[in-house]
């Protein structure tokens, strides 16, 4: 698909975007090209999409249905006990809203894990996202299910070629506390031969630190790297906990982190991502919503801030993580994370391109494009978004929304009454 | 103007709701009634518009300005000297921009402190909101300063009636480091007297707290309860160092507080409002944006989901502050604040009305509506504004937004080049 945008701001300038089959391939005032679609971008900036680093799609159906409970009772009495009758439907039409919701929110790359693999691949495929989807990995130290995971592993990283170049296989061990090192050793090395990610929880609460050291008497992260799992391909997930040792382990092998302010906020893990670790340490960072279990908004925009504020609170320095930094963590530098190239809107780039709305209160009197992005705006002033060379939202209208809106809704209150 | 609102959700049934001059006549399905205006309720929710208990409008013209910095930097070089150049034009501008984006989220009330008194005035008398408004009132320990404050603010009183009933006059002493204990003892005086508000910022920082300490041996509630100014007409804002023999005198006087939880993470005042002294001396409360330097959005259901988040990490317990606590510390106990009387949806009723757009991402499944609403929603999921019985917003337009925008894009921008 030909895509031309005319007169809309990118950069401080008003100009016109050419894409070709998703590459950029001019950027100039009044080209003159072949377009199968033309769009208007007059009062709108251009700006590249957001990259979600960890969610968990399908929990959209959980959305709202279990908040303001301690962590354990929260995961046992309410998520756990919903997840158990979860069908290959139900997380597609689940993981179908989450694609709905982070396309209005101008986030069109998203890094997953969950049950039943295939149902979010899918809804990722027809929805014309980038996805890095992995299957969650858990076998509760149990050799058999270890064996029947690694099994699935395998199947799902043969099927993940149906739904490329959108979807990304990735390898989905949970957490320390819910995979053996039988299985962790066995991530390790296929992740290894075959070049695949690692997405996994880290150092989230100080009870994994704790079960890091009864354990295995040593660091979540130490005790990762004595497997070969800490490399550029692993994608570790919260890390509030994380000490210093820890961090120069991560930065020397070149991992990356994804942190997640609203989640980690909402559930009280009782620490706050040691950021400044990462940039002493040359630690590749990035920010994901988490699931809408805990969080509850698929909105990028709205973690940003989010970073950006508890990162000044919490050092108690209002100059830390300012606008434009927290802004290339939602772009540029995840996008580097998950070996996206360039993330940049410039000839030759195929990065995914969103249209801010300029005609809203919250970029007036747009001093600072980033500032009032960051500190003003939310997901719902993305006017436009393209993916991969498609229009997935024009004037904020996505195709089938109400469709997709009606079958998560009926999915998610029948799973309530649902026998398992 | 007579409103009948059309099968709009209430408390879980659908029904309708007939307004008349703005109180509620009529609640249930069908009405007959006449109406000089029907909205169709189908597929929104009907719930109490929000309350903003602390702003200062006109520095909308400021947003993205300047973020980042230190606080004492960031006032002395960058918002002071914007400040000084400010005419009654600017002000009117700033404040009706300020309106629009509060209408656009859904807020109806707003306080306010801030200089030319009459241009926010005006401008929240015609953009049909309600108003507490106050000058800011500063005399850096000068007579001389006092005197003209205190005449001005006398001239400002009587003014006031002009824009009743939208707006009601308090009075407004900035600070204890910034206003004269002869001005003060006026302002309590005053207060007393003619039964208005004092609106005053207490314990933001912990430099304050050392002012009052250095300056008369004491802290800041107890400084300012000596001069008589510590009653149930007192606003006191952020409160973020606030002692527990403070709150106790507080809690007794029914004095209020308000709340800012975003401006208080991004310029790091270091403590988080001891919201637990509150509940346990019954200090009403509520929430506030701050003005749009230090925020930098009028949107108080970001607002919301800020102070619930920060009190949950700030306390390790994510049970504190739940939904539906801090939906009604934005709505029916902010509405106590200012004797606003109830602030429900029921016959008899004048409270104002908002209604929300149930068919967006952020309300599928919508198990709980105020988790959706605090949680997963933001400003922009407002459709429908209802204040004193005239509608502000429908479908999200408000009347003349693009001329306020522009207008306010042009001053802002002016103001930076302008001499003094």
């Amino acid at each position: 698909m030909k895509i031309l945008i005319r007169n809309v701001l990118l950069n401080g300038e008003t100009t016109d975007i050419y894409i070709n089959e998703g590459k950029i391939e001019a950027i100039g005032s009044s080209l003159t090209r072949d377009a199968d679609k033309v769009i208007n971008g007059e009062g709108k900036v251009a700006v590249p999409s957001f990259i979600n680093g960890h969610t968990h799609a399908a929990m959209t159906l959980f959305r709202g249905y279990a908040d303001d409970m301690p962590l354990r009772r929260w995961l046992e009495e309410k998520i756990w006990v919903l997840e158990a009758k979860l069908t290959e439907e139900d997380v597609y039409w689940g993981a179908k809203l989450a694609c709905l919701e982070m396309i209005k929110n101008g986030i069109t790359v998203f890094n997953d894990m969950y049950w039943h693999w295939e149902a979010t691949a899918k809804a990722a495929f027809e929805m014309g996202l980038r996805a890095y989807i992995s299957a969650v990995f858990i076998d509760m130290f149990d050799r058999k299910r270890a064996e029947e995971q690694i099994e699935l592993n395998l199947h799902l990283y043969d099927l993940s070629k149906k739904y490329s170049p959108n979807v990304v296989f990735t390898l989905g061990p949970h957490a320390i506390y819910s995979v053996s090192e039988f299985s962790l050793l066995w991530v390790s090395e296929f992740s290894r031969k075959n070049g695949v990610f690692v997405h996994m929880h880290v150092a989230e609460t100080e009870d994994e630190v704790k079960f890091a050291k009864e354990r295995y008497g040593t660091s979540v992260v130490d005790f990762l790297d004595s497997l070969g799992l800490i490399s550029e391909r692993f994608v570790g997930c919260h890390g509030c906990w994380l000490t210093e040792e820890e961090c120069e382990i991560l930065g020397r092998k070149g991992a990356k982190i994804v942190h997640m302010p609203v989640s980690n906020m909402k559930l009280a893990v009782g620490k706050v991502v040691p950021h400044l670790l990462f940039s002493k340490y040359g630690i590749s960072y990035c920010l994901g919503t988490d699931g809408c279990a805990s969080n509850n908004h698929l909105d990028m925009i709205e973690t940003m801030k989010f970073a950006s504020l508890l990162a000044k609170f919490a050092t108690g320095d209002p100059t830390v993580l300012p606008a434009y930094e927290v802004f290339q963590l939602a772009t540029k530098k995840a996008a580097f994370c998950f070996h996206l190239g360039e993330w940049e809107i410039k000839v030759g780039s195929t990065v995914d391109i969103i249209l801010l709305d300029l005609k809203r209160p919250e970029f007036v009197p747009n001093f600072d494009l980033y500032s009032d992005i960051v500190y003003a705006a939310n997901g719902s002033c993305v006017d436009t978004v393209i993916c991969m060379g498609n229009v997935l939202m024009e004037d904020r209208k996505v195709p089938n929304e109400e469709e997709i809106m009606e079958n998560a809704r009926r999915i998610a209150r029948s799973l309530v009454d649902r026998d398992r």
